[in-house]
């Protein structure tokens, strides 16, 4: 069973108070995908892009294994193109432009050989087509989802949907309190495991993270960074490093879901560091495990 | 040696969305005292009243061998008076009123047998107060200290002076920025840590708390509550959990302060579960201790 992960794949610009960068590789896929390359092989990645797509963020993600037998070039389209600038608060973030381009008429198409019993994540896409991609499936599948504050209060019934056929659903906190339309995270959790997820993550940016299973609550801290230096892609990173750990492991006891909140903090640590995906790029096993290790050290205590 | 709390005490009028209640027993010291007292006794109260203190808080406090013999009452005073209204989101409040009274006048004074070799609170005042409190201690002692945005704006130099004599400061996380000039708040604690304490706790409110010390950082979650009933004392309720079970069992090493990190964490989700004082009133040992184990069983996972 092989990973398959649907989303954007794109261009950045990005502005933060350290530096800028352009045409940087970008969109939700991509970071989902080389970051669960770290734990199984080969990922899939359905998306589209322009014939501008340069040949280098190919070879980079065909390097990690990252499949793109179903990323759809579109002849004389442009790549979706995304930019950014950073506050110093890097909390806050203004969007400069979202150019759609090719990514507008993006229709996911599972291959017949990757519909069935597969382990699929959806990233940050319209809930509409996240349906589509969850329709196309057969046989007994396991489906990651990834939404927003704009699909939640544009598209409700669309995501509602979705969320039915949603095994595991990682929202930020403002997302998950827009949704369930509850300020207590604790009961907002409550609300949308109703809905359908028997996982739910909510992500707190530096304050961690907050596993959902059943009447259990599982919480996550976030590893000490003295310098975050590129905010982007780091949601969609520790998705893809929690779904590819699962995906690898094929436990899906809830001591190894924890597990991979852990190993989806990790790679968001990582991604966080560089701009782009630059910091997901030269890992290894090792230096991943030894940052599970960190985050294990920084959170245990023993009773006496 | 006794654990010594110097503080306020006072008379509080609280507004939640939940209710309101009035004359309820609040200040510092007394909640500091009441969670310090499940770990240690007897705890030794300095503060001020006025003799409209009513002898019903005098008989809760004795009942939990909170020693009263230095809480000074002042005839025809009248107590310090504190009204605040919570909004919907708990974490927004406004203050009613503040009435200094008797408090204005506070003068700390320590008591020869307390003076030598103490475990001492300095509750949240004026850091000029804190420090003629220090300046009166004698020999080897432990000093625990809270503050306030108010005196690090209105009176740094003497804040400044206080924490070179700290072993351990308490604050919450807009402080330590606003102490350290500092947004990240692993750098900021570092420049706090370089002001003196030996250990830094930083309250994250609904997030938890981190403890730094040396080069480590140890992050404690917080307790999953679904309903907050009133914040008030919550800090305090912390810092007397934290210093109360750490002078219990005179061990600084930096495993037992995270287990009293833990401890100050278990006693503040108990006291928010209810109005004031009340949710500190009844509680017992092995109620505490499952609580320490629920925030155990919260973070706790595992390698392969």
């Amino acid at each position: 069973m092989d990973l398959l992960v649907v989303g954007s794949v794109g261009l950045d610009h990005v502005e933060t108070p350290f530096g800028e960068i352009d045409n940087a590789l970008g969109g939700a896929a991509t970071f989902i995908s080389l970051a669960a390359s770290y734990f199984t092989k080969p990922v899939q990645l359905v998306g589209v892009v322009g014939d501008d797509f340069p040949q280098e963020h190919v070879d980079m993600l065909e390097d990690h294994m990252v499949e793109l037998d179903n990323l759809e070039v579109i002849k004389g389209g442009k790549t979706f193109r995304w930019g950014g600038r950073y506050h110093y608060d890097l909390n806050v973030r203004d969007t400069l432009y979202t150019d759609l381009n090719v990514f507008e008429n993006f229709n996911p198409k599972i291959p017949d050989k990757l519909k069935k019993n597969s382990f699929i994540i959806l990233g940050n896409i319209l809930p509409s087509l996240q349906q589509s991609v969850i329709d196309q499936l057969e046989g007994d599948n396991f489906v990651v989802t990834d939404t927003m504050n704009l699909w939640i209060e544009t598209t409700y019934d669309d995501l509602i949907k979705v969320l039915k056929s949603t095994n595991a659903l990682i929202i930020n906190d403002s997302e998950a309190r827009l949704l369930a339309k509850e300020a207590n995270l604790i009961k907002a959790a409550r609300i949308i495991r109703e809905m359908g997820p028997e996982y739910l993550i909510i992500k707190k940016g530096e304050h961690g993270a907050l596993l959902f299973h059943e009447d259990t609550v599982f919480s996550a801290p976030a590893y000490p960074l003295e310098s975050i230096f590129d905010p982007t892609g780091a949601g969609d990173t520790f998705l893809g490093g929690f779904a590819g750990y699962l995906h690898s492991s094929g436990d899906m006891s809830f001591d190894n879901v924890k597990r991979a909140v852990i190993y989806g903090s990790a790679m968001a640590s990582f991604c966080v560091e560089q701009f782009s995906t630059k910091g997901l790029e030269d890992l290894d096993k090792l230096q991943i495990h030894d940052r599970f290790l960190g985050f294990r050290e920084l959170s245990r205590f023993d009773d006496e």
